[in-house]
């Protein structure tokens, strides 16, 4: 099928640059030496995971239990989950979980830490873990090494759970003194660390220099104006999303409406929403619900109702979480769609 | 089953209030003697539509095409689609809709009256059509009186189209005139006028007061921040939505972190993303993609890891939009589990 023959708003993916934005880490974190553990918040969709780890990702890692649920379903089998697990409806998931592939998961205190364990031993299973630090996002983690070893002592004295090492986000170099602490104290008390997962998109270096065993990289897969900045870079060859709209109104000789708004774009945020890419003079400068509003007093062109336009999406992990399917586009033509499978698995 | 055996973030709706809600507009709209045609956007769940109707709504209003089929498959057979509706695969899935409910649609071209017409002849059927007015929202309608009159009178000459007359949004009272003097024209041609359709929560009066003939009221059935104002009137008394969460961790004394952010939430605008019910004191500061992170210096109550809170949401549509189910609750107890069925029906 061609593109012009689908219905819109759609969410398209350009296989070209998905596959170099993939080949391309891959290639980086190989030259850096750090292994990546791709992070598929960004997508959620279990063909590219797959595409990724066949790239050389040694596993994946998944926000949340709902989602590492969707991509064990798909055949993946090694998944980091670097959210506190709490509650026993998700303790019990995860119980049955770790039972089908290697899931290991992060926590910061003994509440999260007891809640596993009493879970796992209940089913019988040991449940790997690491122990999450705040080197500086100001969310979630340990406050300070000894933080982190009290809680590890802590972890290697539980049954049901099995300490494997620690966690970062970000990646920088501010991280380096509280993970050299952090190992300091783990080996004084002879507790071995496997892992030192580190993350995200463009901290491979950081996460190499500061000693992690790998870096969770996810929004690399799409790339997008968050990240590569509204400027002469924002082009085609980088950005893998478009959202395919259909102008539905040319109500005034400066003003056209398309046929996505803030529950195709995502509302965040607010501007500049998105990128023409047909038309870079044509600026989406608001949106409402279902439309989109669009200055065309910079641009030549005549639109016309009817008329399709790709878009650039601003947030590619948000604008991807609002839509259940995927096409995979190879110039004009349209070559596959894939379900958004890890959508909405907020649980 | 209670509350707090849900799996969390959960999206749930107090029923109390929501039946509260839904009988209160109806009675105001009745004193006020306008019909409603509630708009089901803000909801997309057809049983709460049905409750509209059953409490007086003359029918209802959906926003996108998808969503009305969804309607449609529930039953539901009077609906207002207030959107252009332009494109080969959408036309005719409109004209199938339409021989299977009553389903009016609103347009502002000759394009897209002309594409509409087209697939109507084609498929054997009619489709009663209004014109959209921009009286002031500064997005899709017709520009002028005249021009409102000349797209009358061109649908008046097309087969396969049936004029019924026009719509607008906002109502208010700047739009009088531009309705007025559209009636006026229309008269003078013979052009009989069966629906002036306006909108929405809180304007009610006004549709009146201008003269239309429903008002497309609909945020009015779950209220929220962004309506009543982040004041002593946003209470439990007028809200319905909640998201039940859980407290994930408590890594520092004045910051809790919670399972629900930005894909739980939406992400607009920044602040204050949602109202803590339980401790009001506790400010919701920062939303990262699946954290939600408060402030609690000001709180004297010692929050705990699992602990859970339920958050009045600040975007009521937006919030739903990201759900797949909605649990109804009445007190602590779990009544209904609904279906957001027109969720992700962008087309």
């Amino acid at each position: 099928m061609n593109i012009d023959a689908l219905d819109t708003p759609t969410l398209a993916a350009d296989l070209d640059v998905l596959e170099r934005n993939i080949n391309g880490m891959a290639t980086h974190c190989h030259q850096l030496g750090i292994p990546l553990r791709v992070h598929t918040k960004t997508h959620k969709v279990p063909e590219i995971a797959k595409l990724q780890i066949a790239a050389g990702s040694q596993g994946i890692t998944c926000q949340k239990l709902g989602e590492a649920e969707v991509m064990v379903d798909a055949g993946i089998d090694d998944i980091l989950i670097p959210y506190n697990i709490v509650g026993k409806p998700k303790l019990k998931r995860l119980t049955a979980l770790v039972q089908r592939a290697r899931i290991t998961v992060a926590l910061d205190s003994e509440e999260t830490a007891t809640g596993i364990s009493q879970q796992a031993i209940a089913d019988g299973c040991v449940v790997p873990v690491i122990v999450e630090l705040d080197t500086g996002s100001g969310r979630c983690g340990v406050q300070s090494p000894q933080a982190a070893q009290h809680l590890a002592q802590q972890i290697m004295k539980t049954q049901g759970i099995d300490f494997q090492g620690i966690m970062t986000y970000p990646s920088n170099r501010r991280a380096k003194p509280f993970i050299q602490e952090t190992l300091d104290l783990l080996s004084s008390d002879g507790i071995p660390v496997n892992i030192i997962s580190g993350g995200g998109t463009g901290s491979e270096a950081a996460s190499k220099d500061i000693g992690c065993t790998e870096t969770r990289s996810g929004s690399y897969v799409y790339e997008g104006i968050t990240r590569i900045g509204n400027s002469e870079m924002l082009t085609p060859e980088r950005c893998v999303l478009r959202v395919i709209v259909t102008v539905v109104s040319t109500p005034t000789p400066d003003r056209i409406i398309i046929d996505g708004g803030q529950k195709t774009f995502t509302s965040y945020p607010p501007t500049p929403y998105g990128h023409i890419v047909e038309h870079p003079d044509a600026k989406i400068y608001g949106m409402s619900v279902e439309h989109g509003h669009v200055n065309v007093s910079e641009c030549s062109h005549q639109f016309k109702v009817g008329e399709q336009l790709s878009v650039i999406p601003l947030h590619q992990g948000m604008t991807s979480n609002l839509h259940d399917t995927l096409v995979g586009v190879r110039g004009d033509k349209v070559e596959v769609t894939w379900k958004i499978a890890g959508r909405g698995k907020v649980f």
